[in-house]
């Protein structure tokens, strides 16, 4: 045996040892590579395979398509998205609701900003369907800050979730130009929105 | 020559003495018919001409592709919707903006409800483009309205521009609810969006 083949036999039998989790990861994430450079239409599971040096069975061990491994990597973008604006609303005095919602609304938009690559590979033509779980899971947080206002007497919701999902659409849609415009600087837009939905929020 | 002959040759006849615009609009109704029908990907330009009962030249003396005519049904389609909000607007008090803006309201997730097939078909897989036409021919119609608003000192608008794309965004985003969830009667839930994106404008 060639010292070459043992160094092979030795990564093949260290890539075996991987755990399950280990090996998804390094799927997920040379297949998003694969997508963000050349399309999802133009890369195949041949690519993704070899990109990460596993057989085509190791592959179909984990995802049945290219289409299930696209799903994963959407549960994986909205896990991110969701725990971005966690963690930037978790800086704020937890009574602050005023507080909470700006960082909610700016985290929003420059996570976006920051990840809108990925956003479009794994939302890609089914982005407009009525129903999908990104908006429901963004909306229940949004609705979570919304709710917490209310009950501090900072402004009070006839209709929460309706008035949680024109927030989230509206901006969504004004990120969508942001990025469209390429803004560097978010800081006096997402402070002009969060202060015009505030307007809308404390109004009798 | 048989008297079916005949018919038929009287008929081609008079099928190319019609006027262009004619000719035009039959072939952009059945393409669209057969859309909503069978769905974009499995219509085929031969399904649209035999609908007509004319020959391929003649689809495509008007038309380079499927795709074009698609573009022309996208063209008619934001005329209509614009069109359609301009007529409920023209209703109003030329002097009364509050009611101009809610009729906008109303009128937009109404006539959104009754063309969303249409809506979905012309503009598919492209809708989620960050720059698009029927966005823009939109929020400047609404701007048409926040602007007499601001003039007639009703509101103060800082950002005249992202303001309209917030509202057009919001409304766009929870009128595909109210489609998700087949609502009827959109009276009262557009009274109350309308309500709150008038507190957002009146507040100082």
């Amino acid at each position: 045996m060639s010292s070459q083949s043992q160094i092979a036999s030795a990564k093949t039998r260290q890539r075996r040892t991987k755990p399950a989790e280990v090996r998804i990861d390094e799927l997920m994430n040379a297949a998003q590579t694969l997508f963000l450079e050349k399309g999802v239409e133009a890369t195949t599971i041949s690519e993704i395979i070899a990109s990460v040096g596993v057989a085509k069975g190791t592959f179909y061990h984990y995802f049945e398509s290219k289409q299930h491994i696209i799903e994963a990597l959407k549960k994986r973008y909205i896990d991110y998205f969701i725990e971005a604006l966690d963690q930037a609303v978790a800086q704020c005095d937890p009574e602050d609701w005023v507080s909470q919602f700006k960082v909610w609304v700016s985290a929003n938009i420059q996570t976006y900003l920051d990840s809108y690559p990925v956003h479009d590979i794994v939302f890609g033509v089914h982005h407009h369907e009525r129903k999908n779980n990104e908006k429901n899971m963004v909306v229940e947080q949004l609705l979570g800050i919304l709710t917490g206002g209310e009950q501090a007497g900072i402004w009070r919701l006839e209709q929460p979730h309706l008035t949680a999902l024109l927030i989230y659409c509206g901006v969504h849609g004004v990120a969508d130009e942001a990025i469209a415009n390429q803004l560097k600087d978010i800081s006096d837009f997402s402070e002009h929105i969060a202060q015009q939905y505030l307007n809308m929020l404390r109004a009798e």
